[in-house]
């Protein structure tokens, strides 16, 4: 980008887009957004939160963050508080612009993502659900997958400004299939780490070495994003959670809350889930035990047992 | 390889390598072995499987397709028929010559392997265990993986043929460890396609397209072998079972007995299987219900529902 | 009660309870207050319900049942449609005397209990949770077992009505613990009906005669419910729905509902749930494979093949 | 029985029971036999096990304890050690007198028993599976119920015997029955223990008290010997392990062990075991997990978390 254009296009973004909910994922978020020359008015519940992210604008409400903004963004723990930050009192309805476009990187109910389009459309603004895959680690490099739900036009808007966050957009249809297809892949992705975790496991204490059984696995039919890339054996990969105690990463309590959302959504269309029930169950038995504090890979360790 | 070192290569090969169990896979072995200029001697407990395979020589017994083999290879149904195939009458053991290397390439019992090499060092001659993955296509294709049990040398010394039926071949460790690996691939296989059969179809009633839903997660952490190779939707991949109806490919039997020998080597060491356990018991209700001649992606089929 | 106490307490009955929902089960719970002495005005939104009940009142409207009524019950399908006979138009609420009980025998989420009760306070009116166990054969013998959660003194007030369609009066605590009480009680009922399936199953397919297994099971550490009153095996027992065809009896919908609503409170809590879930989610694929019209004893038939 | 026929009775006995395995179980049954008349020559492989016994007769092999019994009873961990107590140098077999009586109270595989029984017939003694359920309290009070497998008259030749160690004593069929009779009462016992425990932390975790949570399901479809004989919360019961910290009791390997062979039972006639297969999985991960010494009950801690 020449001065020039960066100019008249730092013109363009100069106080227009607005981040609420700046915790592990979305301060990472935004860090992407400055470096690559947005500017960005934050505001989370916990001002240090707020403070802790450098070259940002701290407002004091989502009101605040939401005034003058084209672009309104939030990266929040449930639908409940999307939607209370939305509504509530200095909530972000209070200043949005007309026709400025909120879009929902949390994860939360389909549902929840067309009641909140509904209500965008009923007050004069615009709504996309945009939840995110990679984790923390693809937050920090931003190589972020959005999962885009809405209109065509809207998503084709917020692009460029997703790009900087992430590498891959998807649009996957109407309001709400943006989640949707979060939770499809989330829901694989905790079945195929537990399945993983099951086999090597067992592969080890058969005496066989974790690193070539991996290799193995890593060209046969077995191979999967767990196995190639989040390997959970202590020591078969560097630079993932499992090789640093399991510190970091994906959250056994973030997981068991996506195959939460995953079980009610399959409920809905009576969709049965028997792998991802119990897989949800075998995460709220971890927490049960005191593995919330660490990494989704950590399964491997509760099955090869604390001795 | 060179015109000269072809002639005595084919010399060597003539007539020194048996293959016992020409079924499914056996025979499409066998014919990719032929095709690459080996000669081969066959034996089939049923005649007329013997008799479908072009350019061999059909015997009357393992022992009389043993006799002068360098290489015999069994490739059947369990370790019992492979044991028997060893030690019965006119077994492998009455033919087999001093120093020869038997390979076993049915998937059987890890500990049933061991075995079989015990008996091979006590009778003078050889034994590798050297199960495939790749099913029915890897076989005709030749292009199966070999999961090699036994001695570095022996590996080595039959590696050239085995790349005549596969592309890729894995020396696992000692003896019955080529067979840890296959149930340790299979297990998560299992898994992961079930997993993807479950999210495949919440999805799609919840009003994705397959194939775009399909897109999200083959570059996401959701992605593997079962979405992008296999997937299990009709009409989203061409040439896969479950666009052909679920005929041909990976037999629901075959991934049931696969899961019922990984739970049993599991339990031998104490590892916990929890999905391992209910997916072996999800494919046995399968059977139960009618879906016994299906590829094991029909699980998609079962959970969507008959109607 | 003698003559004299008769007259008069009919004299408090007539007219003074409301019984809204006379589905499978509101119907023969009317027909036994009616039988006992109670006069009874019912409403139904499916007017063919209200009609086929004998002797009693038909009301319009849940607002018309509801005025002059001491005790206004409610027997619906599900939470939603308690809260909108409650409030909407023509609602409860619309025709509720100050002070009388209204007591909801519906299964429905404990906090959707809690939130009747609430509102019932802000109203000037009183609330029982009264959820029933003994499904439709209870209903029509007059012997349910009653959970009741609110106030002792409201609790006590109603026993003598409760008493006339039951035999069981639980006071289980506070508003919806006997929501809490009914879905915990289920939860074991499932999860031990479909092990009573698994086992006699097996036991079958070995050789043994079932009611020889049963017998044996009775008097063992394996009894429950399940195998000594409400045995799944065709012919064990008479009179139950197995030995009809899995007719009647609890359909495979309602355990479903009542695993969803287990899963559900239990996870507001954090309460793992391994059996429940995958009884829950094998219920979904009897729904998904064309059972949904059965006794949910048919796991049984299920498991066993259909073949 | 009066002072004469005692005498003779006890003559009968005298030196006439042999049994080998005296650990938890066998010890409790023996001191049952000798305080109710019988003379009994015990063996066990550790020679404290055998010298802790009362007014026995020690032998120092099976052979010697056999040697002029009329009855042999064996109570060991596994088909396989009973096999070689049978079979192995100073085994029983070289011990046993002609058409003497070996009884089998051990659990074993149901094909184990088969081919014992195989063995007796072709040696010229009688062979019956008399398997127990009771557990280590009902050895101990003589209560145990006797599940037999086997010829009727021999079944009703050692009754007698067996009222001596417990209560009931039931004939399930040909040789086996025994075996397949106590595996399926106790795959259900696993599964609705492990029901119960969900069941009844859910309702504590929600608010409830255990013990009237218990009063009501005890009257209600969800009892069972689990629930009102066998409570797993602390303090419901007295006298049951989880009132003292799950020690004693039904130990979690034994369950496990049970499952296991239940397992492979229903796997020999293609019998799914949903819920079975996931209580094994979930037994073994307590196993993993440090609870190996706790009664089966115990999975109520694990699931309420250690904290």
């Amino acid at each position: 980008m020449s001065e020039d254009t960066c100019a008249s296009d730092c013109n363009r973004n100069a106080s227009n887009v607005a981040f609420i909910g700046v915790g592990q994922m979305g301060a990472r978020m935004v860090k992407n957004l400055i470096s690559k020359g947005e500017k960005v008015k934050v505001f989370d519940s916990v001002p240090q939160a707020a403070s802790s992210v450098q070259g940002v604008t701290i407002c004091n409400s989502p009101e605040e963050a939401a005034k003058d903004a084209a672009f309104v963004f939030t990266m929040l723990p449930n639908g409940h508080i999307v939607k209370d930050t939305l509504l509530g009192e200095k909530g972000i309805m209070k200043g949005i612009k007309k026709n400025a476009l909120f879009i929902d990187s949390s994860t939360i109910e389909p549902q929840q993502s067309q009641e909140l389009g509904k209500i965008a459309k009923e007050n004069g603004f615009r709504f996309l659900d945009a939840p995110v895959s990679g984790g923390v680690t693809g937050a920090e490099a931003g190589t972020l997958t959005f999962m885009v739900g809405g209109e065509d036009g809207d998503a084709e808007e917020v692009k460029p400004i997703l790009l900087k966050m992430g590498k891959n957009v998807f649009k996957c249809g109407g309001t709400g299939t943006g989640q949707i297809a979060k939770l499809c892949n989330n829901l694989i992705l905790a079945i195929t780490m537990i399945g993983t975790c099951e086999s090597l496991n067992m592969g080890v204490k058969l005496g066989m070495d974790p690193k070539l059984l991996t290799n193995i696995i890593n060209v046969s039919t077995g191979r999967s994003w767990s196995s190639d890339t989040y390997n959970p054996v202590p020591g078969v990969m560097p630079n993932v959670p499992s090789s640093n105690h399991y510190k970091g990463g994906f959250g056994v309590p973030l997981i068991a809350k996506d195959l939460a959302l995953a079980e009610s959504a399959a409920l809905s269309v009576g969709a049965p889930l028997p792998l991802g029930a119990i897989s949800h169950q075998l995460y709220r038995t971890l927490i049960a035990n005191g593995f919330s504090d660490k990494d989704f890979a950590v399964v491997y360790e509760f099955l090869k047992g604390q001795k």
